[in-house]
């Protein structure tokens, strides 16, 4: 769907284990700055930290680059306008854990995406496992950050997505998405979801994404009734 | 993903707007009843309301079931076991409204699910529209719950969708899901994303699930740490 480069590019999920997740405060601002959701916390696997602290160690030398991640969408899109009552779908859980703990780095070439995720049990499909639509969300999630970062404004068109492995609930996988090719506004990516050591081959994926004229971008207000 | 029939087939939402939800208990014991979500609620609009009562009118006559849903997701297994701390992806949110308002109606023929529902403030995916993967993932429910009732144990193995026109938040949809054949344990669904009153085409979708093999069917302890 639309995302655009903004302060932090979309990516994004609040969870339901550990402490609840508070605001930040802009110092000497009226106003609470949104918290980085893309961080370490206390709901984190030894795995996950493992894998993230590898990750942030290719940041070093400006290779890659670690997206924050808030919980309200329009925190991403600075500006659009401040955040009303809604969530990002992924980050809507109150508390660490229960849900996506996730973190993206981007490649400084572009068109590249490293997606760490953590799928907490408030994500489960069959019993003990983490359900497909959430599969679907965290490969959405990645390859749309993917695009935006390559195109700016952009829009899912087409996802398919073959499920090879389920996730057990808890685990960590580590996506992979990147743009193969473009044509005009289209951008052909791919995706493969494994485990955190590089087995099993959880999902495979592709999706097209097209690059939007922002200035013909549709607006409409939210209708929550 | 995996998927069986049991005392109401997988279905599953909890909202973030209105009350927040609580259990049932059932009359003379111990345990709680679960509370079957697939049922209006404050939050649901009139035109939720309205296509409910006319979905409602086709169960009448029996050719048509309306499919309770449950936050967890054992309670849709009693065989399996009882609940234990995870949630039903679909319905991990503890307010009605917030989340994925949603009822799914089978046809007594078999192979055939209508899923009505609403997208709720907490889905947001680009500013004011339902994101991706929550789309993809009432797509896979809608799927899941055909492919089970046709078949009992299912697992999905491939999901293609196309998005055609964004769900601004707070909309109402219907998912038309269907079993267009099989080929032995294979089963090749499609389902379209329609607004309420039949328009817009918002995506299409189709699914490849398989039937397992219940016997050998693999359970992992939840690993959430």
């Amino acid at each position: 769907m639309w995302l655009r480069r903004g302060r932090g590019v979309v990516a994004g999920a609040l969870g339901a284990r550990g402490r609840p997740r508070g605001e930040g405060t802009a110092p000497c601002s009226g106003r609470a700055a949104p918290q980085d959701l893309a961080l370490p916390n206390g709901s984190w696997s030894r795995a996950m930290r493992e894998l993230y602290e590898r990750l942030l160690r290719g940041t070093a030398d400006g290779s890659w680059r670690r997206v924050p991640s808030y919980r309200n969408v329009l925190d991403h899109f600075p500006a659009v306008g401040q955040g009303r009552g809604t969530r990002l779908f992924m980050r809507n859980l109150d508390t660490e854990g229960a849900g996506f703990e996730y973190v993206t780095f981007l490649h400084r070439a572009g068109g590249r995406a490293l997606c760490l995720c953590q799928t907490g049990p408030y994500l489960e499909g069959p019993p003990g496992f983490t359900h497909g639509g959430a599969i679907a969300s965290i490969i959405d999630t990645t390859l749309g950050t993917c695009a935006l970062d390559a195109a700016g404004v952009v829009m899912t068109a087409q996802l398919s997505i073959d499920f090879l492995a389920p996730v057990p609930l808890g685990s960590v996988v580590l996506l992979d998405g990147r743009v193969d090719r473009r044509e005009g506004r289209k951008l052909f990516l791919s995706c493969e979801v494994r485990g955190a050591e590089g087995d099993p081959l959880h999902a495979k994926a592709t999706g097209l994404f097209i690059q939007l004229d922002t200035s013909k971008s549709p607006r409409p207000a939210c209708n929550t009734r």
